[in-house]
């Protein structure tokens, strides 16, 4: 199996809160730039064109971010749906892990604005990147 | 039961994101300004002595908010354990609910920096206010 | 001269920085909550229709503010160009000023996306509302 | 003249707001991460004990950054006055300018809260990067 789509987040001093930690919130904004990366990165998606919503995040925290960690982020699609998808998520400190998360994905029909199956060219890279069945 | 503690949350233009809608990672934060009232107003801690860290967070988002909405974030403890508990959410615009959430949080004693059992001005406010059992 | 318009801006835990102030980046977003607001609230125009870009910000920080503060921030127009305006603003916390700041504005012709002459819907309310002269 | 001191900042999806642009607000934020790097990497000062106050912030905004575009930030003290200092900025995209900016900041004393003429310590690695006079 191959190694999972890994981005490096830098953080940011507004990344901060009161407690000197990453805020817990701005997780999810960790999360989101993995996530924007391996759309446009695998799937060719650019940030204008996204046409998906979030219909479930859970994130477990293990311990803080600082500033002066280097997090990286690694995501696999683990399950991929007739119209949505499931990608698991782990923030890494070094060896450590900072937290595990999981987003699921709802596809929109960029013209109807509902919910629709996924497009061949999003189904597709998504599938062979994954090793995954594109089963509907 | 008594109503549950809630907040109106204004929508900022920039909570907004390239779809219009509040970008879902700011849902985390909506639950935290109602979080954070609620620690200020039930149990009289300030936030900069707020001393706890979130364990998990799960949100399921049901509909967009957007611009122009007036959102309300509802809250209970649902579960107070002897150094952590679980709070669960509701946000609402109108009679819609937008999402529902679920937060575990741990208390750390501000001396050693680690979990430790809720100290009694904190436990007490709230078990008083949800009406709980204050066993651990 | 009637008084400015001004809101009410509620203080956010996320707004607050490890110094446990509001950031001061997060003053350019209590500006923008103004102008917003403003601009729904005298020109009717809705946040996705927004059709300026900021060309000048200027903040002179007189004292930080801190949660529990109660910032209110007001603006005028303080000059009305041909394509371009100037807001002048003052953010208080209770007889105390916070801040002073200025922005300069263009007005983007939404289907050119080039600068453009305001359109008498947008320039007629704000002359109305700061009593103005219209000239270009 | 040596080159300023420099960094890249990678585009984060929710920097954008509804127009697809980096919002206005966060090229303040992207000018703190340059300053809080150059804080870091030319004095040794890190996040947690950053004793500084904006007092003020002027921005020009030249262009819009949209995702995609890879921003650097160059920094240079302009200024260094006896409990204050000058930073000058300049975010371009390529060769292109998206902004130039400038920032005063004043040196708080960590124990009186209360402005205070720079340390050593932080004066003399700065006037020797800058190669500025040390003068009060």
């Amino acid at each position: 199996m191959s190694a999972p789509f890994t981005v490096s987040v830098p953080v940011r001093y507004r990344d901060l809160d009161p407690l000197d930690h990453v805020n817990h919130a701005v997780f999810a904004t960790y999360l989101e730039i993995a996530r924007t990366d391996y759309l446009e990165s695998v799937v060719d998606i650019a940030a204008e064109e996204i046409s998906f919503v979030i219909a479930n995040l859970e994130i477990d925290y293990e311990r803080p971010i600082v500033k002066g960690d280097e997090p990286e982020v690694s995501l696999r699609v683990s399950r991929l749906g007739d119209s949505s998808c499931t990608m698991t998520y782990e923030i890494r400190v070094g060896d450590d892990v900072a937290a595990t998360a999981e987003t699921t994905m709802v596809y929109i029909d960029p013209e109807t604005k509902r919910p629709a199956p996924f497009p061949d060219e999003i189904r597709e890279p998504i599938a062979a990147y994954e090793g995954l069945e594109t089963m509907a």
